[in-house]
């Protein structure tokens, strides 16, 4: 079992990463993302993404019910459709799900972020939250048949509400219930970087132990992307290869070392 | 087995059809429409419908790549997903999927339409066409274990491109597939109206064998529709209904006799 997460840079080559899913001899899972095509649609709809700061001064992205039917255009319409048109054609049988889908993953929904505004203290609530739960059985069903499952935000939480999610959370839930042998991230970088802005920078192997450190020390994009790491593999005993979306044939490439692995 | 076709107008009661849903006691495929969100959406995109003129005089909706990704944003993103929610709210276990998926509605594209430019004839070929089959394994699978079926356009071509499709032709190859023993279609008027302006002049009752002479005498959209009844009722034997999807609990209503019922 392998999954494969798409990331949502404009710049990814999905054609051939399809490509690359029809050569595999393992079943996999694919789980996307569309965070270039939701920015372009936001701005093409005037529909500016709203930042809060909270009480104690981190800032978020607050995604209230506008927000949720821009992702349910860009991620499970636009992009989850058109990448499985693209699996279709290229023989891999596709079905694209959102986690609501079945209830496919199920979380918990966010109790809200305390923000200060003309002095009061006041409780912001949106439409977020964390999966917890796999509907496994559903999962199986599909490739246990042959299909391949294409996945995407949004979730749902405990009504079955949509609510937005963190895919690489996604991705830690069903490496853990799937026991996925591999997990493949691709992304708009050669892999991880040490210095962001210098792609010859490349870590190509990482501890596990390592992550832990390296989070200590990091800040920002960079740290929030090791932490989802660490989680990953504390999930999970898989290993995990994230390596560029972008060149010809990115999946073999990934599979054959190429990228950083985590070992 | 019943199909329930809802329409895309703006008026129609979702969640109290999906109310009526969970209440029912037999399995049930859910076919659904979007046009009146895929026009606002359209419109707030700045994106009109392109209208061309065939050779012989007919206009129809031309449409281009452009056009089904608004279709993917309002369709299979926006109203498929947030009717698959109010379902899971409501204790409906549905899975929302468009022609595409599993190639479960798989199609003949359209050969296209010969128009006449400045003297010459052109042969205008976009992504539309007829749905063939089904893959009725994928949703015989499905609702084996107990999900309710959320489909909507578009549909697979020969290729695994997603083209559009009438959602009266969807409706009418599932029903023949299926077996399905009721067909319920919602709609923004008490049902077939004799005069489309009166919503007194209500038909309540149709034979199958006076579709077709009422196809002869009749123009515009109301002989399109019978025009899809009568083919329906060629592919089966369902009891058909067509009811008004705008009242309180517009499932039950339609199966109690309301609307328009073609025995």
């Amino acid at each position: 079992m392998i999954i494969v997460k798409i990331g949502g840079g404009a710049a990814i080559n999905l054609s051939a990463i399809v490509a690359g899913l029809a050569k595999l001899d393992t079943p996999a899972v694919v789980v996307h993302g569309a965070n270039a095509l939701r920015d372009e649609l936001a701005t093409r709809l005037g529909q500016a993404k709203r930042i809060i700061t909270s009480a104690s001064g981190i800032d978020s992205v607050f995604s209230d019910a506008a927000a949720i039917d821009v992702m349910l255009m860009a991620y499970a319409g636009l992009r989850n459709k058109r990448l499985v048109e693209l699996c279709q054609q290229q023989g891999v049988n596709a079905v694209g799900l959102t986690g609501l889908d079945g209830r496919l993953i199920q979380g918990k929904r966010n109790t809200g972020i305390r923000t200060r505004e003309n002095g009061k203290t006041m409780l912001l609530r949106d439409f977020s939250g964390k999966p917890q739960t796999v509907n496994i059985t559903l999962l199986r069903l599909l490739l246990d048949h042959g299909y391949t499952p294409v996945l995407t935000v949004p979730i749902a939480d405990e009504t079955g509400c949509a609510i937005n999610s963190e895919n690489d959370d996604v991705v830690a839930v069903l490496a853990r219930d799937l026991q996925a042998e591999v997990v493949v991230q691709l992304i708009e970088a050669p892999g991880l970087l040490e210095d962001a802005a210098d792609p010859a920078s490349l870590i190509t192997r990482l501890e596990r132990a390592d992550l832990a450190a390296r989070e200590q020390r990091l800040s920002g994009r960079i740290k929030r992307k090791i932490m989802a790491l660490r989680q990953l593999s504390d999930h999970c005993s898989a290993r995990i290869v994230i390596a560029d979306g972008r060149g010809p044939d990115p999946l073999a490439a990934a599979l054959a070392g190429a990228g950083t692995t985590i070992v």
